[in-house]
């Protein structure tokens, strides 16, 4: 019988999922309606039902947008879940999918995502490796020695809350200047609006990639804060190795020189040709396959 | 015979040096002037006349201010030792004293700091801890899962170019508002100065104890600027232990409501008591404990 694990992207519409095996070859995958509104026990199902489906003989991953208690296998905080808060997720999918509690994984959906890049996306081969996902806000993952680090309270690379400018814009988490009040996609629509450009980060990429002109100085601006953003973890970690995903890292093209810029800023007598920026491969697939990676651990042992 | 590691803690002005077994007892300790002036083989003899008076049959470890090639045992930069720069001083110390070179390791001042705190001193049984040493800049030294990181390029821990404001006073990197351009002994006196204030820091630090006044609120000032870059660990690592050393680290009881509210202010939800600030134990042995810590390896393998 083929040795195959699964991985879940839980998200606050979609379900996505999918099945490979240790040498990552994907076997196969799956999408549902997430339906969140129908409560905690119907999502479980749900996730249960794509696990059956896809053959989770071996051990199941889930990345979850928001935080989680990997003790005790749940959600703790998650605005887009909030019914899965407190509910136990780990615990009812094993018992559902007659899995050992052990081999349901949880983890945070941009640290899966990290992890998916690491195994079979732009981060491949890489001992360290920040992986960014720029969203409505900006998530991080952080590959140290060739593994996932959490940190002590599970809480790393919060790339998202880093200070590029103590005087800078209110963040929703309550400080100022924070990389994800300025760099996030909904920071760029809303820095773009402010200067009188087009909100629509498409519409303002589009005509940033087509030629010279406000649009691309503007893209300019928020690459160049992002890069000073990722700047705290070459200083901190001599990390050289930065991914760049999520939706608003389909602008990957314009925004490079600019984070470069950024980054290069503080790069402190580092040669340029030392860091490696690069685009996410794996697009939507990363956050499954890097939980089907958390459970591959059972299934190659 | 009993199993001893020798470390060297190789200043511009002493060498510091002792002998610990693999139990982290200490043996021995000597210290003699560097004498750099008189020359990188002057001073390497110096290095192997210590060693062979501690007694280094198994292994030696020699922490330097500046930047280490640890592939090629030698010091690529380093102000303080300029004469050191290029000398094949792993090599030449494993020739004199008979060991193998695999057997004498060369790091990094502040990381060395950073292992004799951890393996005998205020951060011991921390799995991960950032070791700040406070002096005429801020060096760092970082560990991780319970051993040294020192990144891709061997760099890491720069803590003292953590950017805390990007419109701040220039740093000697060529930065604005670099951590250690706010907060480094250095940068304590000059705004002390800048104040109308003595800048001599042990006088500040004794009017700041002694009462509330212009000396507490300015030190208060310098305090909340370090916890402020600090907490870019905080967010990128979920770091919550941090030990403050160096000659300024004597101030830290002055400091540390100070860097507590830095920290805090960007601490996202973590609860304070989390957070574990306190002071370096092993003062001006904890490089050459570090150092043989280094060496310890061999001698316990």
């Amino acid at each position: 019988m083929s040795r195959r694990a699964v991985g879940i992207d839980l998200g606050g519409t979609a379900i996505k999922a999918g099945a490979v095996n240790p040498a990552g070859d994907v076997l196969a995958r799956t999408e549902v309606a997430s339906g969140v509104a129908d409560g905690a026990e119907a999502v479980c199902e749900r996730i249960a039902a794509c696990a059956r489906e896809l053959g989770a003989t071996h051990g199941l991953g889930i990345g979850v947008p928001g935080l989680v208690d990997r003790t005790r296998g749940l959600v703790t905080k998650s605005p887009n879940l909030a019914p899965m808060e407190g509910y136990p997720l780990r615990d009812e999918l094993a018992r559902r999918l007659g899995l050992a509690p052990q081999a349901v994984h949880l983890e945070n959906d941009a640290n899966v995502a990290a992890l998916g890049e690491h195994w079979l996306g732009g981060a491949r081969g890489e001992r360290h490796a920040l992986v960014v996902t720029l969203g409505t806000g900006i998530g991080g993952g952080l590959i140290l020695d060739g593994a996932l680090f959490v940190g002590e309270g599970g809480l790393a690379a919060e790339v998202g809350h880093t200070t590029v400018d103590p005087r800078g814009p209110r963040c929703g988490c309550g400080n100022r200047g924070c990389l994800e009040a300025l760099a996030s996609a909904t920071a760029a629509s809303r820095r773009a609006a402010a200067a009188g450009l087009t909100a629509d980060l498409k519409a303002l990429t589009a005509a940033a990639r087509a030629a010279a002109g406000p649009e691309r100085e503007l893209l300019h601006e928020v690459g160049r804060d992002l890069g000073r953003g990722l700047a705290q973890a070459l200083t901190l970690l001599d990390l050289r190795c930065y991914l760049i995903g999520g939706g608003f890292g389909a602008a990957f093209d314009v925004l490079e020189p600019a984070i470069r810029e950024g980054l290069l800023e503080r790069s402190y007598g580092r040669a340029p040709e030392e860091l490696r920026l690069r685009p996410a491969t794996l697009g939507a697939d990363a956050g499954w396959i890097g939980a089907a990676r958390l459970a591959i651990g059972d299934a190659s042992e």
